[in-house]
């Protein structure tokens, strides 16, 4: 199981990190993956018209990268109310003190202003736990400033199993860490950078926006040597044009090859590499998206109708 | 709109305060009254079994007091899923520092011990506010130790209708003090105290209650004077025997009236002031509540999915 925020568009560095993740899973595995709508609240409560604009598109991405919607369960987290309720009986077992103690609390309040505070966001992490568990979900992939919540959520289900009797089950991570895609500026690629290359970006934008990158700062002209190390161009080779990547370290190194030119292949080769993302994309009705969301969220509810059947029933509810 | 937590059978200070009220106001208004099994979880998640085997016997009494399911709807919280949603949606908006500095947090955290410190009795007000929002309910009773809740609770209402639009009714509090019952030891009456005289009691057990009640410990024989106003027995008249008060509270003081005499009038006056209330309890089905709660259920969740629409609109939820 696993889930992203619907805060915007989607880019290269989710293609050849998460999502790349996410359909190699699928192949062997049952998968759910969750348009995490009510996580997007947390942050985005004051401008929230950016998550349902985004929920479609980020759906297409998904499916364009190759998340096959016949093999995985793709849904919003709000079309499962199953969730809510879990989170509401959750919390019930949940020490404030395990909240506040999460790293990823204080370092957000400390990052994007004391607004953020509220109950909501201090619960994040119990949601991210419901989101598992309403699915049964034994695997979850998680980065390393993820591993606070995935062991903040284990230490809940074991405190529930252990007050209530076994009824969830506990999550194991596995340890997943893309390299950082550079963007065009050299810095990570993110949208609040504005330096991304977008999934659903076409030739032309895309062909520009490696235009506009910048490289080695001391590689002023053809000749000059240049250190690959430190150029997202060569970064940029090194995801969509690996074959290559010797030949072309070795020529800026020497100073041979010229940046105008260099750019120009890199260029190249991401169409290439994006050809069959985007032939996906433009093979997909957008209305289709929520069909898929629709059966989506309908097979969701089928198991976690049955997690929420057994936790209330080993609270003991009425 | 008014509920009650089912953590035990409910007594003679529920039936002459909360319960004589709920009728009135189902006299002239809509009302809604909920079982709140979600909010007895705050405070008894490690002995849940009492809440479910308290619903059927409150809803009992409830009913024995004079609530008419035909005109007011009575329903179990955890049976309308979309509180739990509108709670988890109202968090987003909630500043954590609201819920701290609500009194009842801290009081009843020294109260009860450090243990209640969950996230979900953190949030305890704001699921009040949700199961009044929910219904639309403009009208709540409030004795003075929840005026805070509502004052917390209206204060939630203005800031989501003012991030996003009109939406939620602001909820209006009409102050509600009942004289306290006293129980059979004299100090306020109170399951925990185990001073109780139940509305399930049989004429019987009300009897050897009343019975065993204190009275003023310097009234040692019949002819000693008596003080009233210190005696629980003279309370209990003031209740069920109000004609004969004056009478009763004369003859106390110049001692003619012993206590052995004054606690047989009580009980007799108890046992028929409990008539008809033991005789609606009687003639129901306990069976019957199942279907009634059901019922209620499907009344609520009514208006409870018209209100989640509402807010999921106005939050611009996909």
């Amino acid at each position: 199981m696993s889930g992203m925020r619907p805060t915007g568009r989607l880019h290269l560095g989710h293609l050849v990190g998460a999502l790349s993740q996410w359909v190699e899973f699928s192949k062997t595995d049952e998968t759910f993956f969750e348009v995490a709508d009510l996580h997007a609240l947390t942050t985005a409560f004051e401008h929230s018209d950016v998550i349902a604009a985004s929920v479609r598109e980020n759906v297409l991405d998904w499916i364009a990268a190759g998340v096959d919607p016949e093999r995985s369960t793709i849904y919003v987290q709000s079309h499962v109310p199953e969730i809510s309720e879990l989170h509401l009986l959750l919390s019930m077992v949940v020490p404030v003190s395990w909240l506040q103690r999460v790293p990823t609390f204080k370092d957000q309040i400390v990052a994007l202003g004391g607004d953020i505070a509220t109950y909501g966001f201090l619960g994040y992490p119990l949601m991210q736990l419901c989101d598992i568990a309403i699915v049964r979900a034994d695997t979850v992939p998680v980065g390393k400033d993820q591993l606070a919540h995935l062991e903040f959520g284990r230490e809940v289900v074991r405190r529930f199993n252990s007050l209530y009797g076994p009824t969830l089950v506990e999550p194991q991570g596995t340890l997943s860490e893309f390299p950082d895609v550079p963007g065009t500026d050299g810095r990570k690629m993110s949208k609040s950078l504005g330096n991304t290359i977008d999934i659903a970006d076409d030739d032309a934008t895309t062909t520009k926006r490696v235009r506009s990158m910048i490289t080695d700062p001391l590689k002023v002209r053809r000749n000059d040597p240049g250190r690959p190390e430190i150029c997202p161009v060569f970064a940029l080779h090194n995801i969509v044009n690996v074959p290559r990547v010797p030949a072309f370290e070795a020529e800026c190194r020497t100073g041979a090859l010229g940046c105008v030119y260099c750019k120009r292949a890199g260029a190249a080769a991401l169409a290439h590499f994006m050809q069959p993302v985007r032939e996906r994309r433009a093979s997909l009705d957008p209305a289709a998206v929520d069909t898929i969301l629709a059966e989506g969220a309908a097979k969701a509810r089928i198991v976690a109708a049955a997690t929420l059947a057994d936790v209330k029933a080993a609270m003991r509810l009425p």
